[in-house]
């Protein structure tokens, strides 16, 4: 099979079709239209076979986890994301990996109105590269850089799952109610972006970002770019009944703040917005939990659990650290 | 050395700052304002390790090649090039290749005035993805499409160069004349993508592609848009010294055919337009040369030499193609 039926086969027609885009997929460039007063939201991941993701990974969870990361980043910036590239580099053809790889990518991208507007495929180890762009105004995307002391930090849904899904996967612990298990292995592969909370947050957080690496080394991103400090509250956190029923409770501690992958938002939000927290997350049926305070200690994280100090030191991972923690197996 | 602290060493300031770039490198996502009255135009293309370039390439030569292979996509839709966005996977981390990368991506980002504005980089295998965004307006973009029967069939620069190139750096052919080869390895390595040449043809060409897969294959997808065949005259393509003295004729005729990776821009135009062609192109400094005619005979190309019909069966290099030609054998 050639390269350009190929493409022609399994991705020409994927994707939703938006008016916005008046040259899809089949020309040396897609052309398409920004709404009037919008900026343009433009963000790329990529993920490795063996790096972000098993090699024997379902094809539709990592088209749909590939796609997912993407319109995450979208959303922490509160963009509403609008179209996709994709560069797809596979090691030979198979044509029943790339039906399903196409099937998962076509349900996500319905799902959340964009479409795919082109991309490249080429002969190589498996990995997926993709180019997620999105309209927001530029006087309302959700930069790091706008956190002060005083704000309060929340984070939406529940955090550590996905860690523990991987360990579960990867043998380290085992779970035995099946409905816990299934609950946590959906977190690791079809993670939710939170792309509806993150345009209703346009408003109202001071600043944003998603959780990939982990709650401490991403809220650290906030800090660095708002030269500020945070305290968290360790009972606060947002854990599910399958986390806390599943481990013991520093360990639930650790996934939730170090495991990363659960790509929820973590963002903060000034006292007079406090307010209005759970009314604009309404509408997106998102919850959000508010797990502790910004303060003036630049770049400092203090851990609090009923008052006391807690004391931890795991950071979350980070690429081509020589200290990688355990539970980055996956991507080591 | 973190994955964060690599990108902010290394790509935080090696490109152009355009004022158009709201939020550059260091949020998640960049935002980016396009200006009124313009579309966006939007390639991706991912060059790997043994399949794109050797192994053993010049970091720099990598890099310049990722961004030239983009900009010429932007080039062949007419679009005036403005970001590029960078996943970079590297196997380690080798400051000096690093070091070298980055500098080859500077230098070509201040050329084309263009800004690295965000990206991805990951742990695995050697590959670089670049997805590049320029402008053009929606009813002057150079599609792939346009081409009529009568049109005349031009091509810019000269073709085959590269092809012998990738042959004399896999010791195939020998080429002996000093500055010949020196030619020849950089049309290879350093492509010229054909901006503002491109930009220039807005106004004029009916259809226009590049030539990233060799001549035969690229004008089939202008043939198949459009609907249309062509004839071209063998003794009107534009081959240079360099690679007329280095081979005899025929295999002259088979680089330019062929072998791909000349990154010239392909284009028809209308007998109205052609007296157009050499003052619009005046001011890029590129010549382009007439090879050929557009016909009714959909999907076929007629090479002819002296008026004699041409036998040649050979097609462009296609990824996953299990009959490869012969000069392709970097690619397999």
């Amino acid at each position: 099979m050639k390269e350009f039926s190929l493409i022609d086969t399994y991705f020409r027609s994927v994707s939703f079709q938006r008016k916005d885009v008046l040259l899809g997929i089949g020309d040396d460039c897609a052309i398409t239209q920004i709404p009037a007063g919008q900026a343009l939201a433009t963000t790329t991941d990529t993920l490795i076979s063996g790096v972000h993701f098993l090699p024997d990974a379902s094809p539709k969870a990592i088209a749909q986890k590939a796609i997912a990361v993407n319109l995450s980043d979208l959303a922490a910036m509160g963009a509403e994301p609008a179209w996709l590239s994709l560069s797809l580099s596979l090691p030979n053809v198979d044509e029943q990996w790339l039906q399903a790889f196409s099937d998962g990518f076509k349900e996500l991208t319905e799902y959340y109105s964009v479409q795919l507007i082109g991309g490249d495929t080429v002969q190589g180890p498996l990995a997926i590269t993709i180019t997620a762009q999105g309209f927001v105004t530029a006087d309302q995307a959700l930069k790091r850089s706008g956190a002060k002391p005083g704000d309060f930090v929340y984070v939406t849904g529940s955090i550590g799952d996905a860690g523990l899904g991987l360990d579960i996967l990867l043998d380290k612990v085992q779970v035995e109610n099946p409905q816990h298990r299934e609950y946590l292995l959906n977190r690791l592969h079809y993670p939710t972006p939170r792309v509806f909370a993150g345009t209703s947050l346009r408003r109202v957080a001071s600043a944003c970002i998603d959780i990939s690496d982990g709650l401490l080394a991403d809220i650290k991103h906030i800090l660095n770019a708002s030269q500020c400090g945070a305290c968290l509250q360790l009972d606060k956190l947002p854990l599910s009944n399958a986390l806390l029923e599943s481990v013991d409770r520093d360990r639930a501690f650790h996934y939730a703040l170090s495991a990363g992958d659960d790509y929820e938002l973590l963002f903060t939000v000034s006292e007079e917005q406090k307010s209005s927290v759970d009314r604009v997350l309404a509408c997106s049926n998102v919850p959000a939990t508010c797990i502790g305070q910004i303060n003036g200690a630049v770049g400092k994280v203090d851990l609090k659990l009923d008052e006391q100090s807690y004391a931890y030191s795991q950071t979350g991972f980070e690429h081509f650290s020589s200290a990688q923690p355990s539970n980055s197996a996956k991507r080591a």
